[in-house]
């Protein structure tokens, strides 16, 4: 196998988030369910929006949110999405390159805006995302650079592209090609709403091909259609090298064919915004698996990453992960 | 004179601004001027957003984010100021609509974008500022509604409105309907290197237009040429009937023919960001000044909101400042 040149590359719906602050009441008065994702049409998004408050812009996406807190622990990563050529598809371009993220994807020159994600942040900083896909739906498996995926050590792919109609054949393609290169496929579940959607391709899709699995409880519930987190834990064990189970304030469980581990969950003085949680916690893992690692510090760097993200508003780090992991002992 | 249908009309360049983090060795190898604001071109603009770290973008603007603060006090606020029909143009219009200020100025169809201010907050919490004006160049006469001057007790004009060319026009003919209606001028002077650049135009609206004037120790001392407070203070007590002047930590002065009172600074645990902080002191001001406080309590209600800015990053605020201001007892 050739020396990588990256260590993950990331393939997802490229979003700007538009967050704000919301009562209960707002989220109930629109039928939003708390803490899960919607797609919502380019008219739902308009009306959502005016009824919401004052917002703040930033790039996220959540693989692209994955490969940015890589980055910012000084990991190599890439980065695949679709954008459109304007304002919004500008501001999430230049963020990645301030990583020093490659990320060539082509963007539409017409056709739908770049995606964007009205997020509404609860008191109790749970957060509720409703998603305008854009730009998202032209992703195809001609933006899969078979180069690219092959010179990373892990191709990171969100659940949420099957959402897109033709993001599934980029997803196949390159998780083909990473095989066939000899790297590892992970995936993300994204949201127990989007399993639902398409729980027997998730299904075949984690038996057949992905290596390391990231879900949270819901998900993985999710995935298996049962209620007992300790049952989905089973059953994804024979499916997977590594699943990676996150379990917010109860910590993580890391499970592979040998072993359980449990780790214990980031200590956070204020939880502000879950916005980024699991995205977050897959950048500390997928750096620490690529950096050689034990699977219990892949957790712990998962846990510190997460712990930080949640402390402030927005999906993105705030502070220089690298710093943090140095700080933590964990580097 | 007619009952008021609105307590204060700001009207400024309508900007959406990029906030990063910055370390000082940027800003010195960029040749930029900490604490202050520089107009920059579309060229530049793009070369040095593509240097600077990855951002968030919220809306802002000087007069309107003290439009936004007198907002989230209660008051009745009204917006003139000139977007492009693009996506930032969006965001500025729907953030102000969503803290209930009207703004009806046209925005633009064609030419040049929705104006963009790339802020640099370096670790000790100071801004620096780099203004691409955009459509800004376009907001002329005829963009001030007559009716909805003289139906607000209070203009609000910027000093940044000085610079891009046809502003000054407006800028004149707001201040005139508003005194023919019997109505308030303020203005608040924005930054020294603006008033550097304006200094005669400055002096004669602040000797014979203005009622009330807010600047800071520094923009003071430009306009009179003078390095000592105390004489730039001397200088304007004679011109305006209320000039408010603020001095970062040692609190502020509110100078008149009677009388200089001194305000205490507000406590802020941590000082993150003083992006912002002039404009929500003005908010505060102006929210006690048209509600019939005396002047001290303006100017305690102007250092309660601009500690609030201070102490998150933005130039908005994020949490209820009527809220803050009852639990203060200052309402």
């Amino acid at each position: 196998m050739a020396a990588s040149s990256y260590d993950v590359v990331g393939i997802g719906n490229a979003i700007v988030d538009v967050l704000a602050k919301a009562e209960e009441s707002f989220l109930a008065s629109q039928g939003l369910a708390k803490g899960t994702m919607a797609l919502i049409d380019a008219a739902r998004a308009e009306a959502l929006y005016a009824k919401m408050g004052e917002g703040i812009e930033a790039s996220g996406g959540s693989a692209a949110n994955t490969i940015a807190g890589l980055a910012s622990l000084g990991g190599r990563g890439a980065y695949i999405g679709k954008l459109q050529d304007d304002q919004l598809g500008h501001i999430f371009a230049h963020d990645l390159a301030s990583l020093g993220v490659a990320f060539k994807t082509p963007p539409l020159k017409n056709g739908p805006p770049t995606a964007r994600c009205l997020i509404l942040v609860t008191p109790d900083a749970q957060r509720t995302m409703n998603t305008f896909l854009g730009a998202c739906v032209e992703l195809g498996p001609e933006d899969v650079d078979p180069d690219l995926v092959a010179s990373a050590q892990v191709t990171y792919l969100e659940g949420y592209l099957f959402d897109p109609p033709r993001a599934m054949e980029a997803f196949r393609k390159a998780a083909s090609l990473a095989h066939q290169a000899g790297r590892k496929v992970a995936l993300s579940l994204s949201d127990p709403f989007c399993v639902g959607r398409h729980r027997p391709e998730f299904l075949d899709l984690v038996k057949s091909h992905i290596d390391v699995l990231f879900a949270n409880e819901h998900e993985i519930c999710s995935l298996y259609e049962t209620e007992h987190f300790e049952q989905a834990a089973e059953h994804v064990r024979g499916h997977c090298e590594i699943a990676v189970l996150t379990r917010s304030e109860r910590g993580s469980n890391i499970v592979t064919s040998k072993e359980m581990l449990h780790v214990a969950p980031a200590q956070v003085a204020r939880v502000v915004d879950t916005t980024g949680a699991g995205d977050l916690y897959a950048a500390g893992f997928l750096y620490g698996l690529t950096h050689g690692r034990d699977l219990a510090a892949c957790g712990k760097l998962g846990s510190l990453c997460a712990g930080e993200v949640i402390g402030h508003f927005g999906a993105r780090p705030e502070t220089s992960l690298r710093n943090l992991a140095k700080g933590a002992g964990l580097l």
